[in-house]
């Protein structure tokens, strides 16, 4: 690094991004990774904590950047803002903690018979320089300072951003928020990039060019199972393949069971239901796509009230021209497909504002393969299957794809039925919840948004909550390495108070 | 499953098995998986132990036979009977104490403004079956029962194992005694199979169909680079792609500087060095194939009194014809590489016992691409290179592929060396060892034998030690599941006593 104010700077590429401007952001974190992994569990909490800061600093140009680009209301907008914030200061929280660190000792035992024991110590240690994927649905939590970038960040590793195209104004904005606080907490400017992508093939160029430079480690992406699965594939070409953590894709079972249907007031049901179906005009990954529902007469009723409230929908503007194209497409071939018949549409909403559907399908549909029914139609869409009993549900469900939620609707009545489908659902999901609607995912420490192929295309970890840090680590042990060359985690005196697993036992 | 007598016995093909068995054999581990993985921690270390048991009731036939097959000595084989009964009770214990359950519980928040938490809990999972490729190197560590075996079983997964063709009889015995386990803990027959791969290509064919099955999970090997990667395809061409273990190749660099040099009995540190480099023929992972030493007087003695511990080296009887062919060719490439003159080499040990050998390179040849001096020749064969100064040293350092394991030899006077070499070296190995050689591997909490790619397939874990279970989970997160359909891991009596994050707090 030169030491010109201009170089000094961290790279934020707010006009399309090329090939040159990859090898720049590389090289440049490839240059911070040393100092920056090894700044003390203090120093990275404050950083993660002044990004935090910068973000609320320009909170408003950045709101109503994000409000203008991706058509999403304004109140959706500004708990996306508390959203990214919140989550930068649980990352600088369980950084300060520093469990992540995973010590682990096992002390010499210079007498052990017949052959004396070293003194080992593990921890983790940063994986290297990551690329994040902005995701065009969450323009700020799942984005430039999004979750990946936070746990990457909190892990030690350098970031760069290639930021989503549908809102380019809010992530250079939130890019420039990231590059202040590098340059406040005195950090290389390589500890963070951006390098905004194009529309289209340009912007797949430089994605897979940012995959395949050496310099990067790992990779986080949010978005369609066509990127995603073009990623991986691209990291697997390389010399050394690197870890991709693509979150791809799901259409979130909902099993109905009959106590709950009974017990339950069927149109506030219903309302909450396709209240969750149209969310944000249903551009989440966790959008109820498939509703199992009892047949009978309370099943029907359900499914009526469901077609009035959906009726009663207005189509909200979707993110890109694009994704709404593709929502009419996707529509159109669930509809057109066999045995598919429409339950109910709600009205237009204009340009990009395509109307939600209900559709309800036989069960024998969603065994076959490349059937409309059992793939995601990212939008407002869902589909409803009739069922007789949970014994003959079960092998549907356990012949679903890997998905990021299932939800069962359950009383105290069902409680037979629900112990049944939960060691089904648990091989298929990242989350399971009951008697609730899985939009709205919690960042937590317990939380999992994950889940089997092809929800994601690493089912042993999660992009949201304190554990996706783990994703950008690996171990390292020290045997008989000297007292004064031990890193700090791994000292006898613990001088960062860490809690370390000695001979296998936690010791807080 | 039926129930007659001859079909509840585990699978055990002790002649080399055909695609009919791998069927058999993954559809019974599918049957026997969501049996054994509801059993409690200790049902399932009760099983571990019970294992361990039946090992040493037939130890005298297991280590016969291991002996005749492997030529390896009578006290090494004695000595992994050991180690293999040791690595599943520390698995037992691991159960037992149920840390790598990973309970981590954040409560509801009911008053929470302006939306109120869900109760969120989250536990480790099972992955399912999973493919463990015995090794040849170790007939029973990193074989039938070995440490994937071990912590694959430990983690709730039900195991196909591949029996290497280098030790049949062991591997059969073995397995039996796992199979007598099996019944007598009253577990699903499927909960383990065995199947005896052929030599070369049906051996191979065997593997591929093995991982290409769709009821395996997961996959554990350690053999070849070749091997490895193939099977790492395999798994990625799957509809479903898994995570595969594979460690492959490494040739351990070992780092001499000069105050450890100066300070050593030269005649013991070079026979030091020659023992680690021939122990077992030089058939181990961590075998240090490379050391650089400091030029001058000093290294030029060591490298004399080398020479002459070489020349009283004989060769000993490696595991197969076929591994000590690919030894001699694998010396031939080296020492016919232009620049590589042979410093000595050890008698000939007679038939598929080939000499030992070290030879020295120019530094170089280390940087060329394809040269023979970077890659792994499996055997007693060791490289030494040059070198001047510590700061000329470290790019040639990090230059190297991933590695297992790095040894530095320093004292108090190279103190500042050492500090520059620990951080390029923690980015390129699993272990870093001081003062010490890389052969044995301690089983342990705090052991990692892992190592970026290519010494592994996947650097984010370790196959020895107790960390190696979480090679075999995944995370699942339950919200608002209401408390009496809460798995025992993560109900609020805590009735397995585990230790857990409240809230992001861990407590016991």
């Amino acid at each position: 690094m030169t030491s010109t104010a201009e170089q000094a700077r961290s790279i934020i590429a707010g006009t399309e991004a090329e090939s040159a401007d990859v090898e720049a952001a590389t090289t440049a974190a490839a240059a911070a990774f040393a100092s920056y992994r090894a700044t003390s569990p203090a120093q990275r909490a404050d950083f993660l904590e002044a990004v935090a800061v910068e973000i609320e600093a320009d909170k408003d140009a950045i709101i109503e950047a994000a409000v203008a680009e991706s058509s999403l209301p304004l109140a959706r907008i500004t708990g996306e803002v508390g959203r990214t914030t919140g989550q930068l200061r649980m990352f600088a929280g369980v950084v300060r903690q520093g469990d992540h660190l995973g010590v682990r000792i096992d002390p010499a035992l210079p007498d052990r018979a017949p052959l004396p024991r070293a003194d080992i110590r593990q921890r983790m240690v940063p994986l290297g320089p990551v690329a994040v994927f902005g995701a065009s649905n969450f323009p700020l939590a799942f984005s430039t300072a999004g979750g990946d970038t936070a746990s990457a960040l909190a892990a030690g590793c350098p970031v760069v951003v290639k930021g989503h195209p549908a809102h380019p104004r809010a992530g250079v904005l939130v890019a420039r928020a990231i590059g202040r606080a590098v340059a406040s907490q005195d950090l290389h400017p390589g500890t963070f990039s951006f390098l905004l992508g194009g529309v289209g093939q340009d912007g797949i160029e430089l994605g897979q060019a940012l995959v395949a430079d050496p310099r990067i480690a790992a990779v986080g992406f949010t978005g369609s199972r066509g990127g995603g699965l073009a990623l991986v594939e691209a990291a697997s070409r390389r010399a050394v393949p690197i870890p991709v953590y693509a979150e791809m894709s799901s259409i979130n079972p909902v099993v109905v069971l009959p106590g709950a249907l009974a017990e339950a007031d069927t149109t506030a049901f219903a309302q909450a239901y396709v209240g969750s179906l149209t969310l944000g005009a249903g551009q989440f990954c966790t959008n109820p796509g498939l509703l199992f529902l009892p047949t009978g007469e309370a099943g029907d009723a359900f499914l009526a009230a469901t077609a009035e409230a959906v009726a009663q929908a207005t189509g909200q503007r979707m993110l890109t021209p694009g994704i709404a194209e593709a929502y009419a497409s996707g529509t159109d071939r669930l509809t057109g497909t066999d045995g598919v018949t429409v339950v109910a549409t709600g009205a237009d909403g204009g340009e990009h504002a395509p109307a939600p559907l209900v559709a309800e399908a036989p069960v024998e549909l969603l065994l076959q393969a490349d059937s409309a029914v059992a793939h995601e139609v990212f939008g407002a869409s869902g589909v409803v299957v009739r069922y007789d009993d949970v014994d003959a549900l079960l092998p549907r469900l356990a012949a679903l794809e890997g998905q990021l939620t299932a939800t069962v609707h359950a009383t105290a009545a069902d409680r037979a039925e629900a112990a049944t489908l939960l060691p089904t659902l648990e091989l298929k999901v990242g989350r399971i919840l009951f008697n609730g609607w899985p939009t709205g995912v919690e960042v937590g420490h317990a939380m999992v948004h994950g889940g089997p192929f092809p929800a994601t295309s690493d089912g042993r970890t999660t992009s949201v909550g304190s554990l996706a840090i783990e994703r950008f680590q690996r171990p390292v042990a020290y045997q008989d390495v000297p007292a004064d060359l031990l890193p700090e985690a791994l000292r006898d005196d613990n001088p960062w108070g860490l809690t370390r697993r000695i001979d296998g036992t936690l010791e807080a």
